[in-house]
């Protein structure tokens, strides 16, 4: 009951031609064998490598709003999480893959910024568009996921399971933007609409996968997660998967601008998802530079033995106290919020 | 904006403590190093093989209709249309990934059935269910997207383009079942609410994919592809990709035993979609045995030359007559129907 090529509406064979002919601009690395057109892409990784594999879905009213998003951000924030994954465990990326379904009466334009913004993103971190699948939405919301995959020397990946008491944490870029912005973002989304070219200045409509940072890290870092969920939620999976347990210091959280002026800016560091920053641990001697291709990279608390009945995460507040901290990612507007 | 894990639902959380756990009731391979859990899975090809990577939406209203199709067969059919493009690689699966949103609303043996539907396949064929992604549906419709993974030899996957003139045409198994069966289906869906498990005798709702067979064509055939939108559409494809003409002979076509009574077997045949077999070509000297695994292999016609002002593919029908045939696979409900 895939739509047969002959059954495809005009739009439908518009997109997929248009989708062909954008994703042939990214030269095709040597690693790519086949892209789109027959029944697989074929890719070649190099010997001695593994391969990671990973999928995100984008949904309309879940994942991004198209009253919010300007089409270029939500191209390039559905890509943005795959490689975000990618680079949360050292690797590469070798292709990546969009299934879409979009409703029949999206405006064509709608179609052609989208691409533009997950295009711009692929290309730059060579991420060729290799497949994927096209279908008509029956219910007039778009949704798409993405699949990503890469390659990391056999053995080498950053798993989440590695940290090890006694280990310092560190996290790339800043804290609390994403959130801070998509703040701005639901308060008045018309300052947003035109906004189609990713900016550091804009952290939540175009957040930067840490791709760049990811490698100088393997065989340094002991563990790594990225922060899609926000800071205490995906630093709690990476102390339950390594078994340990973390504190924090307030003091050493280094906050997006954005933040910075709002009164629940440690909130906002904390449990404020979708930066995309790299969170690490590596042995206490571990010379980590304080920056690496131009992120920051800054030392934010430590691992320590995980005891039962202890919280797995504590902040150390600028006034000494000791604070434990609930997981608490937040989910921003899914179920109609 | 991704749901933190701490935002999501206890439905939610059930889901995916649920997909684990049936997961790992598959045996885990040595080809897959890490699987559900961390930020991508990782998969260890061998060495000299290329990576097959295929993805597929099934979407409610589009593909399945929740009161037509047995929740079994759902899961069933939306892995076996990425495992099929796996076969028409002659790859081997590495390991398959779900992304699925569903209702909030959706009564818990939905998605049991489902992912049993989808598990039975994925073992028999020795597929880890290894990642994915799950989100709460804001339309209460269900859609999901596979992706499968797979190894081939370097240089030896079956491509679209390599038909020359002079190849036969084969094609596994038998034609317009899957068709057959949907309109049965469609005329009375009760009769199928409880058929859960595969069996060959439903091949709409249990399509087998050919993996078994797939692999033993490799340096074999010169030219493959699966029939997803039927014969006309898919055989066009292929002759399209390798800048040929084909000729099909009416009586050499396989029909399943449930079109031979329709008075529109032979329409059935040549349009009907989802018979999820392989159509390949080989060199006309090459001893194709009658069977592999099983499963027939039938000549049903020949590659020539294509011309200009020709139509690409032709009928020559019992009566010996030669009929021009469209690329008309169809889109069986899609859009209201």
């Amino acid at each position: 009951m895939k739509p047969a090529a002959q059954s495809r509406t005009p739009g439908e064979l518009a997109l997929i031609q248009a989708i062909r002919r954008q994703a042939a601009r990214i030269p095709k690395p040597a690693s790519l064998a086949l892209g789109i057109g027959d029944d697989c892409a074929l890719l070649r990784p190099r010997h001695g490598h593994e391969i990671c594999v990973t999928t995100d879905f984008t949904l309309e009213g879940v994942h991004f709003r198209r009253d919010w998003h300007p089409p270029e951000s939500v191209g390039h924030r559905c890509l943005a999480r795959g490689l975000s994954d990618l680079a949360a465990m050292g690797a590469r990326p070798l292709a990546v893959f969009l299934s879409i379904a979009l409703p029949d009466r999206l405006p064509r334009g709608w179609f052609d910024r989208f691409l533009r913004g997950f295009l711009e993103l692929a290309e730059r971190y060579r991420a060729p568009l290799a497949g994927g699948d096209t279908a008509a939405s029956p219910t007039g919301t778009i949704s798409a996921d993405i699949v990503a995959v890469g390659e990391v020397p056999a053995g080498t990946a950053l798993l989440r399971s590695g940290a090890r008491p006694g280990d310092s944490i560190y996290v790339t870029g800043s804290l609390g933007g994403a959130a801070a912005e998509l703040g701005q973002l639901s308060h008045n989304p018309r300052r947003f609409s035109r906004i189609g070219q990713a900016s550091p200045e804009h952290p939540h409509l175009y957040p930067e996968p840490r791709l760049a940072v990811a490698g100088r890290l393997r065989g340094i870092a002991h563990a790594a997660i990225d922060i899609s969920d926000g800071l205490s939620t995906d630093l709690t999976h990476l102390c339950q998967e390594s078994g340990v347990a973390a504190v924090l210091e307030e003091a050493l959280l280094p906050m997006h601008p954005l933040v910075l002026e709002q009164r629940d800016a440690l909130e906002l560091a904390l449990h404020g998802g979708e930066d995309y920053e790299l969170l690490f641990t590596a042995g206490p001697r571990v010379r980590i530079p304080r920056a690496i291709t131009g992120v920051p990279i800054r030392r934010i608390g430590k691992v320590r033995e995980s005891r039962a009945g202890q919280p797995t995460l504590v902040l150390t507040t600028c006034q000494g106290r000791s604070l434990p901290i609930p997981a608490a990612g937040w989910q921003h507007f899914a179920r109609g919020r």
